[in-house]
């Protein structure tokens, strides 16, 4: 059988595995303040171009949005995201569940855009009954988003100086982040993120790690004792160790950015492939996610060798799915898939 | 330098490291779907003598607390708990954070009586103003308490009685309770555990496991829907492999029994060592933590060459200080500790 | 001055001011025990053809919705609303704030159809990852809606039947239910309200009373420990005479519906000379809010004289605004207010 | 029967109840923007002797205490009270909805010491674990307190003192401020409760209102946006009105002082009449509530003629009452139960 499921099959890279192995039986303090931590820590200054930028280690994607947004918004704020944006649509509601609501821009393509933000802003403020509705408190986008597009340096730009008018900060979630930055047409580095944008994190557990996801805030803005707010929403680990060793080892050699690539070039051949053949695609996504339409009884066959993602009904006769490519995937596999084809 | 810091100062046990370097390639699904977790969860019920149980894991215990608990109240309901347990001292107001007070009964050596609990009870319901009150709605205790205690068999059967009476769920934190069925003089099983509380959870991030508590629902009473509350908590890993193999392993040949035997035989030496040399203790613990009343002039000598936890002050001139032992403690370091003394 | 601003522009209708002035120092027990409360809510059980139906009397519309819809939903679950639903709109989070999201549904004038609920629901349990979506676990119509339309009787019982297919309550916000139930084309009773809906309140602050909405659980269904979920979110008046001696009035001799028709009565008048004058009506709305279309320059001449609300702007030179009449609205404003047209 | 189980057994001072009935048909704009409660809080402010103080009118004590402090605490704030404090007792669990814990001081006749105090934030921030735990953001002290008993000027300056240190404000609950004001033998003027209070309310359910409590903000502190908070936490009326005329007329000539003064005058009769006939006091209370012993065959007999509160069983043949008189309350009542005592 061969997956292309998604980009979390698979356990650590081995560089990541071996660093957790080396390091193992190694008597550590607790709740994040081992030397592996801080060492990460240091690393991924240092890759986002901000020696003073303060980072923090997590779990998991929701985790980190929760913990982001509802330690950063006052009570009476909402977080603005698109439509189809995963804290408002796929994290069964852990955003409402701290006592925010999410409020939605219309996208394209998975992204939203600065005039749309501007307009949402300038109608808000103009509204003289917005005393009684959710203010907007900050800006929320995935990079690369939920259908695996990138945006431009220009539209980071652009949204951080609507952000920057309305005084809200700009947060990028960047789950996939690795494969946004070795993407082949993108202009957008580790280092414009830290500029652009007022918090973000590095996803770990989608390029490489066992899990863990590393926040940053660039800006000396992290929000007061956040590392009781991280306790008190129940994501301190006792083993800080865990994801320290692991962002430790990912920032190293910059293997983060390397293993990165490998999802980028097969996901190049594959697509290669497809279009080849002739298979239209919904979606023209430039990382790992590849949505392309198939004709039920093809993708019916295709299910017996291949694990892929549903993804919606395109009409009575066609489906569009997802391929998903990761750090992991071998080339080979890519081949066996396309002689599938 | 010798630790007897706590008992999450190493990584994994080899075993669950083994197990994990062995299956990292393999392609599994994610959010706890993988066969590994399954596994794990089975050899969890057939340990707890219960087939039907339902598990979850989780990652870190404060997160159990806050999960368990706010995913069993009603919304007027609060959660009793000895004053000194550690959903009311240490979690940061984790539970207050889901809307729920931590009610507080008086303890001893940690552990709250079924006399006590009754009484509260029954005050409770007898007060004409109690629908202005926060009701009653769930027990926590936890086996081995924060003191290092454990309940008998006897204590667990009473408490469950009352809480039955009052139909409330009794819930056990097992933290360390690897450590509890290891003790030479208990009389409680994990069958017994299983059997007198309502949900419980068995604790892997002290007891061998990089990350990891199991939690059990004996009675065929989860939550609705508890898989989605636990990502609405920002809770659910997407490589729930990460806790699926370790559990397995920990659950392959008794092995979390093992490994919990070898920090109650540490620490037996170690307590032997210190009653022979005349030290005083501050509290009887039979499990993996022992609290000692140190000359201070000592204590600052021992420093340079242990590491240990300071737990409150006794007199002008001497303190109490905890020294933990684990899974991993070498019965060599025991010996070198007991040198210094 | 004329005001058509909006229906909570006046104290309360004489009948309730006279009857707070009778009761006013009478020694009554607190927290809604006392006499007047008992008896409103034996009027409200009557008028609503359910003797055994549960009434409680909260203050206001919003704080009204917060607390039907977090004492009745579980943790994982949101409530289903109109894109335009009040508490999606204007209510500044108050839903969100108790952790739970406002899932929402397409809208023809304020309503939602049950053909649209029907596929929202089969869709979610239709995709394989609704575990982690949040669940729809409740409807909120309003009646009149936001647009001042209304449900028929067949619109309220497909509503209630597509509910009860997915087992979830269906909840009518009558914020100005006695406009709904005066008006002259509805079919719809308030024993129909009682029947199709499981739980709903009868709005007082804009019918009549200085402040108070009755909710009303129709099935034996209320939310265990109500009254210490009501205190709990802060919404116990410790006077709850306050709220019963109103309702006790507005339920004597039919007042409620009686007040109710004068708004009727005057906005029909009103939307007469608007018709005879040929203003175009943004929408066809039966109850006491009219919308229509005014030219800018006319507009801005009528507010010199007349006090009523911008809706919103329909082009570059007309206006969408709203006259409201209310129980207290003379005829011979509305005649004035006709002669300025 | 005589009545003297509260002090809110009737509705509204006759002169507030002229206000509202003067004002009924005037329109007014909604939520708090007429005139009289800009009027009721210019007075507010006059009074207090702070021109530039920012008041808001709520409805109740528990909703005033929940709003306050939800939105002055950051997330990982907890707010510290007496054992007995009304916010960690009676209000049933409403400051946890809002997701902060109630730490607790050591109480003497209701009131805090600023030693102890002081003694808990030292400790606190002397814990090398205090980031596990939950941070102190807040005082609240109520005057009168629980018991009746009044804080002088010298310990509010001693507390104030304390929480300027540790910058944290100080909150005083002021339920019953008008009989606490009015007391024979304190020198607390409102004024000074304004210049030693971050932020404190003055009651009006209690003290001559239907129902109203004015939260004042003394130092250009209120928190941003806090009518939207007021809005999204269920506690925004449509009809402010309601509130601002009745703060308007008890802050007209002095009206909720000397209101207050009744109740002082009629309770220390009944002390009188209690002392000459040889009753134990309970506690030594200078305010509107009387805590006295009785022999229990008495007090059975008693309650034939008079309804009372039971406060706590003292030993097995006596119980601790408690009278409490009002603005309301008639000497000639007073009398009648001197007689029956």
């Amino acid at each position: 059988m061969l997956y292309f499921e998604n980009d979390y099959s698979e356990g650590a890279h081995e560089e990541v595995l071996k660093r957790l192995t080396e390091t193992n039986m190694e008597q550590l303090p607790g709740y994040g303040t081992d030397r592996y931590t801080a060492s990460a820590k240091e690393k991924i200054c240092a890759a986002c171009g901000c020696p003073d930028a303060e980072v923090y280690l997590l779990t998991g994607g929701t985790q980190t949005n929760q913990i982001v947004i509802s330690s950063m918004l006052d009570s009476h704020e909402g977080v603005i995201a698109a439509e189809t944006g995963h804290v408002g649509t796929h994290e069964a509601g852990a955003i409402e569940w701290t006592g925010h609501k999410v409020l939605t821009l219309p996208q394209t393509d998975g992204k939203i855009s600065a005039s749309d933000l501007e307009e949402y802003l300038s109608t808000f403020y103009g509204d003289e009954n917005h005393e009684h509705m959710v203010f907007p408190g900050m800006v929320y986008i995935s990079h690369p988003t939920e259908y695996g597009t990138l945006y431009t340096k220009g539209e980071l730009a652009e949204l951080s100086a609507v952000c920057s008018e309305y005084r809200i900060p700009l947060y990028l979630d960047g789950a996939r982040l690795g494969y946004a930055l070795a993407a082949a047409d993108t202009d957008v580095t580790l280092q414009d993120v830290a500029e652009y944008c007022d918090v973000f994190y590095i996803g770990g557990t989608k390029v490489g790690a066992l899990c863990g996801e590393a926040v940053v805030f660039p800006k000396e803005n992290t929000p007061f004792h956040f590392v009781t707010k991280v306790k008190q929403r129940g994501a301190l680990l006792a083993k800080g160790r865990l994801t320290g060793v692991q962002f430790d080892a990912l920032f190293t050699d910059d293997l983060y950015l390397k293993i990165g690539k490998n999802a980028i070039d097969t996901a190049n051949e594959l697509k290669r492939a497809l279009r080849e053949k002739g298979y239209e695609f919904f979606i023209d996504s430039p990382t790992n996610q590849i949505f392309v339409v198939l004709e039920d009884a093809q993708m019916d066959r295709l299910k017996e060798y291949v694990v892929f993602s549903y993804w919606e009904k395109k009409d009575d006769t066609h489906t569009v799915v997802r391929f998903a490519t990761s750090w992991a995937t071998k080339m080979e596999d890519v081949k066996k898939l396309a002689a599938l084809l």
